[in-house]
């Protein structure tokens, strides 16, 4: 009986498309859905030259399948993910292998690791960026697991992934729960970039009054050279898009208000958890939330009026280019908190991330891919250790020499009355980081007086407490 | 034999401190610690006036209690609290009260208080603030369980109280664990208030180049009127207070790393989970962690370096009026930012809180009183279903007279290179909240660009999903 090289459970778009993406590099690939329909489909769509088979039976599914099996699921995150183990499982041996590619939560991956481990099932959780286009043909993936059962899926991951001068957008992130870990922190660093793409739009538009035009012209040309990056790129698109309906640019007939899948809460609640200090993203998360209410802000958009006494929008010219600056510096500092984050992360579960990886594969296929990862890359090629992109010599040097941009940005922002809080974000925690001595001290002495909490002292060792009054 | 009003577990300082407090109200009341040496203390520290019993064992100390009986635990949160409840509720009958006065996580409380509701006993989360001298000299309390067996408690918490125009710090929050979530984000806008407070100093040290003389006037003279607040009061003694051993103030001596309970944390993660946006409170919170980064901070000063070109500090004059304008604002953005959440949280967790119950019961006691609680109070008996007291019209007003001094204070943050990322946010957030319209729109086709997320539109119902390129 004719045996597939790789499974895959779940035959909506991603699981489709994935499956597409192996069987166009050759692979003979068996698909599971408990959907006819979606069975059929798979079907129609394949080719000639595509060797591809799909079962609605798990029993049938698996026994399609290559010894040691390889099975990728791609099914919602939450239980579907502990149904679709359950229903594989009773056939599968010891040495097969599971792979779940949705956005599940690192705590579920960490479980389910340990529960397939028991079984002797290698079980990898993966983050796989780059939606449904990249799941056709090309995304990025951050698989994490045992590292020696990862060489079964080697050659088939290398192959479907997106790749950057011939190199491959996928790679071993670490152990347990290391993939969705990393792809988590990902999706955190795109909150952040999106927020603050939305923030320069603002800024552009409400504060320099730039037509529709001139936003899509401005985002277009931000786009070429060092800030080249994907999520400027559709902003260029997204904003040149007319509205059939209407003839107005489609962007101004969207609603403001934003929805979320949650992994950018994630981030920023296992940061905290942790002690990361990501408060760019954690702003992002804060206002994708404040945008759900629309009524209290068409209300308050009454009663909290500023008269902005500055008329002139741009006297002393130039402040575009001090807004690039600005896009440029904070974008910096959020790639800056999400590693910093991932650092601390892979000590705190013990993953062994290699952040010089992580930024390689980040390079192509993902929603966050950028010229700046290289410069990621070389940073922690450089110093595999480094707790912070901003004390590398090389990021360090972009960020003072944006930083006038940015604070010429915020005031802007700020004269004008239009909310820029990420930007103003990034721009505190570029402060509080490059301060030797911050005004914590104030902190702790309160903690003292009012709880007893003790405190440090600069010039000795040891825990004080101090009778205040 | 002798019956007890009250009954406490747990003789540390907070216990032990409360325990004498009831006694000092006319309260016969009985302890109960395993630490022999702690019951023979209390004993030792009794007055003659003091109705007081101490025990080592449970069976003993529940005989002591008058019938239904209340006994009030202060041991520390997480297992103790279970082991305290499991010691205990052999020797309990139906209608018994059991009251967790810890800083309990507040889904710990919603599951002891269904495990106890099953046996009979009533279950109550109180939270308590104003520290060691609270507890002994009337502190504020946040109960939360069954309303009518608060009945039984309300005499003697009403006695130990704080009092605010003869009227008691406490009151009944709402049911299950309205009381430990109610003192969670009373915690969260602490951390808020003390980041500002921290920042406020900083301007004004470095950069305005303060005196410890002047420094410590400020904060005094900021305490005077309508800013008055306890936090602020112990700003202004934690200042004055020389170090013995270098006859430096002592704060200057004290480590700029903070430490924390993780209340304030906890504040910041469930606001993500149900989607209230209090982007300071999350920025406290980071920055007690960036804080704790020392050596890389010290590392940072050297090489992300801002030459401020602006030399003159006050040019304007005025400087420390619109610093003192800036604090008011942003003080006043925290209290809305905690309320807003309270509101919510009363609703996705069926508390029935009153806002204005609440807002009453911070005016005396607890660690975040202030004279602006009024308007507080007085915003909610208007309007208790208020989403948000920026909406107040005084509360609005005030925002609307001291922006401008935010303003300034941002932008000569900005200019000095000093971190203000409290502040800011402080302002980012009202800026946000008084936008019609936000940059939203772009996340929204971002997202459906993609991920096929769809949005809805401004002029009609619906999903929509476009193809963009």
């Amino acid at each position: 009986m004719k045996q597939y090289e790789f499974g895959i459970v779940g035959l909506g778009v991603m699981g489709r498309n994935l499956l597409f993406n192996m069987a166009d590099h050759g692979y003979a690939v068996a698909g599971l859905d408990l959907d006819q329909d979606k069975v059929n489909a798979l079907h129609t769509e394949a080719t000639d030259k595509q060797d591809v088979q799909g079962k609605t039976s798990a029993n049938e599914f698996v026994g399609l399948l290559k010894s040691p099996r390889a099975i990728l699921l791609l099914v919602p995150a939450g239980k579907p993910v502990d149904g679709a183990i359950a229903s594989l499982t009773p056939f599968l041996e010891k040495g097969d292998i599971i792979v779940d590619g949705g956005n599940s939560y690192f705590t579920d991956t960490e479980r389910r690791f340990k529960e397939l481990e028991e079984k002797g099932i290698h079980f990898f959780g993966m983050g796989i960026s780059g939606g449904e286009e990249g799941a056709r043909f090309g995304p990025s993936m951050m698989p994490g697991g045992d590292p020696a059962a990862y060489e079964r899926l080697r050659p088939v991951f290398e192959a479907i992934a997106a790749k950057v001068n011939g190199e491959p957008c996928v790679t071993y992130m670490g152990t347990g729960s290391a993939g969705h870990y990393v792809k988590m922190v990902h999706n955190g660093i795109e909150y952040g970039i999106m927020q603050l793409i939305s923030e320069m739009y603002d800024l552009l538009k409400r504060g320099l009054n730039y037509s529709d035009d001139q936003l899509q012209q401005t985002f277009e040309s931000w786009n070429e050279g060092e800030l080249k990056s994907f999520l400027l790129e559709i902003t260029g698109i997204v904003l040149k898009k007319v509205d059939d309906e209407t003839g107005n640019r489609l962007v101004n007939m969207i609603l403001d208000v934003a929805r979320a899948k949650g992994t950018g809460k994630w981030t920023s609640q296992n940061a905290m958890d942790i002690q990361a200090a990501i408060p760019v993203i954690d702003t992002a998360v804060a206002m994708r939330d404040l945008s759900k209410y629309k009524e209290e802000r068409v209300k308050a958009a009454e009663k909290l009026v500023w008269n902005n006494t500055e008329n002139d929008t741009d006297a002393h010219g130039g402040l575009i280019e001090h807004i690039k600056k600005a896009y440029h510096f904070a974008v910096l500092t959020i790639y800056a908190q999400g590693m910093a984050q991932l650092q601390l992360a892979s000590k705190e579960y013990g993953y062994g991330l290699k952040l010089a990886d992580i930024a390689k594969i980040w390079r192509g296929g993902c929603i966050i891919r950028s010229t700046t990862l290289e410069d990621l890359m070389q940073a922690y090629l450089k110093d595999p250790e480094l707790p912070n992109l901003m004390l590398d010599d090389v990021i360090a040097g972009k960020l003072v020499n944006t930083q006038e941009g940015a604070r010429f940005s915020v005031k802007f922002a700020v004269d004008k009355g239009i909310p820029a809080p990420a930007l103003m974000s990034a721009l505190g925690y570029f402060d509080a980081y490059r301060s030797a001595r911050l005004a914590t001290n104030i902190i702790q002495a309160q903690r003292d007086y009012f709880g007893a909490h003790t405190y440090e002292r600069t010039d000795k060792e040891g825990k004080f407490h101090t009778q205040w009054d």
